[in-house]
């Protein structure tokens, strides 16, 4: 059956359109295409490139449309580097907006512009969540990705059946607060990181073994997911595989002390974390992984960490 | 047959001596006893209240002997609260040890002392390891720990066989490099908790609800063993059980910067971290759990984290 | 000579308004009423109580006026806690503002607001400059404050001859500069005392005579406006006497911390100690004087600083 | 009359030697040369490199003397890198000191070591006092060094007399207590220095004219005698005249830290300042000027201050 001709004449599944096919957004995407094709819902994908979503079409059989065709829809995801990106297509499709669409917003936002986007969209009649993500890539793709929701409770169980992508689905409180919980765990990515790292580094200043140290803390208390899972695999082995760019988690850290300043809550260890994280982007380069935000912390020790 | 008699005759087994049946000494001793008994060696214990040395005996089948009884035998163990009662025996014993001993100290100690102790010893033909440990008192009864050794290979091949409670047994480096690595892990501990506590305190003061919150964290990348297995059983439900004293985390974090002092090694976060602690503890109270360092966070924050 | 008529008349001099007489602009709104007199141009006043504004035209020959009144002058400051309360007053004055008008603000504001608000009032033909103040309430009366300006420097220059409280006027940039410089002021102010308590709270668990100490490093190259004028007058004493409320130095501390986000600036020591000013604002007090601070760090290291 | 003659018959002035003619020692021994002329005393001079020392005779009249010979005196001065070298040269002397000599060291020393050296020399009957100073080669010429000593009163009283090259002379406390009080003062003028230039680094990014803003600066509250003497002249002139080494500074941030551990003071700020000293150190390079460090800050926030 056509999918385009069963959405427009009301078909039994929900539509859903998906603008932003970057390397978390099409694996997400393909879900929800294989959830239409089960159900009997249209589910169009959107990419500036078009070009990518001709080849999602294909791979997947997505329906490949123009931004206003792709918004039209029950469900309306959005997964973009930063809120600003968001904001602008809000702008573009607001004479094609429907009322009763939810635009749900999985992009790594700012929980302010998430409460200037919902009342803006409410004007149209349709409801903003924000809705990040995490589990990277490979969660992406084995539909396992937690999805951290923010907006109120019967919104957010109205769209829970189609996030086809999620595994832990978790509902965290009003809108801007998935946005605010994402920024947050990023900084704590961000300072186990950094702490593990200077932690080696005064190791290896003293000439111990560092991957025999490693292998003791990751069997004791000082463990984290950045210990087991970042360094090792990162730094010690000098590659710095680019996977998540120092940039963008130099912007959650911000946004992270963003939100705590504004809720006048004091973080100083967050604070320091976020400058530094902001140093080694403008001195090591924004462009590269965030593992090499530890290459700053090298050349304060004159010290690798391998 | 009798050990003592067997041990003063030179059985086939390894003669081991436990000082300070502590929460964590008084489980491990019970491994070298059970060792002895298989092997033929004589697995005496002493504790400055004698009291407890008795009644590990009638439980383990230990030989509760003098100080300078137990400390006549092949590989002799400490595990005491600091280097300091370490350094304390050592002057006690010089006129009992035997040359040939193995000193294995178990004590979160100071990497400085480690090398003077080393030293006062190999004057006596006695070898001093560092070798402290890592895993709770869990670990110590299923004889699971983490031990992480500093000293000469051949030193810790000749003890490895003797450490009958330890799980994972790593050589980190020359002497002192088992107390550094142990000062390194907990102070990554104190780190890790401690912004967690931070990140949930920003959350809370936005309204956003910490259980969700958390559980969200703990499926992503900002998770630690702090975030997973202290915040949710400790702190969110306000027991602060006590396990770990407030005070003895501030001194490893001191032991730890001490060691970055030592090394000329810039560690700005684990510097803020490690005052943070000595702050708490003079704030909050050194007898108190280590979780209840984000007391003082709370009232810095007018917030609890909860 | 009537100088509500002669302003009325378009007299020889600046006509000017001043609103907000709190401790700052009640005396440095007299500057402006004696420069009117000499000059014949009319210096209105307006205060949210009205009666302070009367006391200020019987103790001073200003003229008491209604808030529309007071605003249609060739000069128009306004002296505020914060830079909402000025956005405010733009809100109810928007119908009675006149084109040629220059506002000129000595509040200690945020140079986002500056931008904003020069932006709306524009539309209005009113030229807007950021102009806040340093000096305390003694450079207010002895007319010498230091006045830090934010705009195109021909409004600036335009300007300058009516700033009758001001000693040195320095134009620091565009719009918003005067506001960034104060804020940057006032948190290097914070930084230099936190920092001057810490060495003392050293010297103090060491047993030094903080007099003595203090008299040492204010005849050194540690010294600041913070060890010579506040520690020895405010902390040593144990009067912390109100003259600044510590809760306004976390806020000036804030938008210092908020500037630099804006700007991608590293920042990782003003980053903490703005944190910690806001933890002290939580748990001191926001409204005791802003030496007051200190008294968090006494908690922190169970020390008075005496 | 002959001062060497005089000396040993036991003229009626106090012989005094001198170890250590470096930057500050130089003119130091020239006021005690001309003091002994005055008094009828000898001033024996030593320094590592005779040749310095006979420089020094020829020029101000002192005596050149071996290092057994300089040490025979009333009272001995020394002033040397750090307390390393001060301990050294108590070995060599231990055979020639003669009970009654009062031991005055100007270093920046350790107030551990001082309190060591105090007690090693007691036993031979020589009276140790740390004498730190302050004021520069500038005040070293002119004689108006401010001179903090530690020790008991009367020690301190016996040899006040004998200060020559001191301004301002300050008992602080018992032994060590003059070298605390130095190191607490350096770490502020590190910190002090360090937040100016993360401010100044804010308003450059911002695009705000430095120069206008440092002088609103050293007119207002946030003034420092950082930001007033080295900023300007060092610092924004690009300059970086080296006077006083990054590394000397950084080591004695570091005094400062490891006093604070001993004391257990929870010092947040001024210990991320000493981790930034440190890291200046290894990446900028120890051996420029004190005000390079801001170098490191610049990298990081890839941005000039000038």
């Amino acid at each position: 059956m056509d999918q385009r001709k069963a959405a427009a004449e009301g078909g039994p599944g929900l539509s859903t359109g998906f603008l932003g096919l970057g390397a978390m957004g099409y694996p997400m995407a393909a879900h929800l295409a294989r959830q239409g094709q089960a159900s009997g819902g249209a589910a169009y994908v959107w990419n500036r490139t078009a070009e990518k979503a001709e080849r999602h079409a294909r791979q997947y059989g997505s329906l490949a449309a123009s931004l206003a065709e792709a918004a039209q829809v029950d469900v309306l995801f959005t997964c973009l580097p930063t809120s600003a990106e968001v904001s602008e297509l809000i702008g573009r499709l607001r004479p094609h907006l429907r009322p009763g669409t939810f635009w749900v917003d999985c992009t790594s936002g700012h929980p302010e512009a998430a409460q200037r986007q919902r009342a803006e969209l409410a004007e149209l009649g349709v409801s903003f969540l924000d809705a990040p993500v995490s589990g990277g890539t490979g969660g992406a793709e084995a539909g396992t990705l937690t999805v951290m929701l923010g907006g109120p409770e019967e919104e957010v169980e109205a769209v829970r059946p189609a996030l086809a992508f999620g595994g832990k689905v978790v509902r965290v409180g009003e809108t801007g607060a998935g946005f605010a919980v994402k920024a947050v765990n990023n900084v704590l990515l961000a300072a186990n990181l950094w702490a593990a790292g200077e932690g080696l580094s005064v190791l290896a200043r003293r000439g111990v073994n560092l991957g025999a140290a490693l292998e003791v803390i990751n069997a004791s208390s000082g463990r984290s997911n950045a210990s087991e899972n970042l360094i090792g695999q990162r730094v010690l082995t000098r590659e710095f595989p680019l996977t998540f760019a120092l940039g963008l988690l130099a912007k959650d850290a911000d946004i992270a002390l963003d939100v705590a300043l504004s809720a006048k809550a004091s973080v100083p260890v967050l604070a320091q974390v976020a400058a530094l994280y902001r140093a080694a982007a403008h001195s090591v380069g924004a462009e590269h992984d965030h593992s090499a935000a530890l290459q700053l912390l090298e050349r304060m020790n004159a010290q690798e960490i391998t």
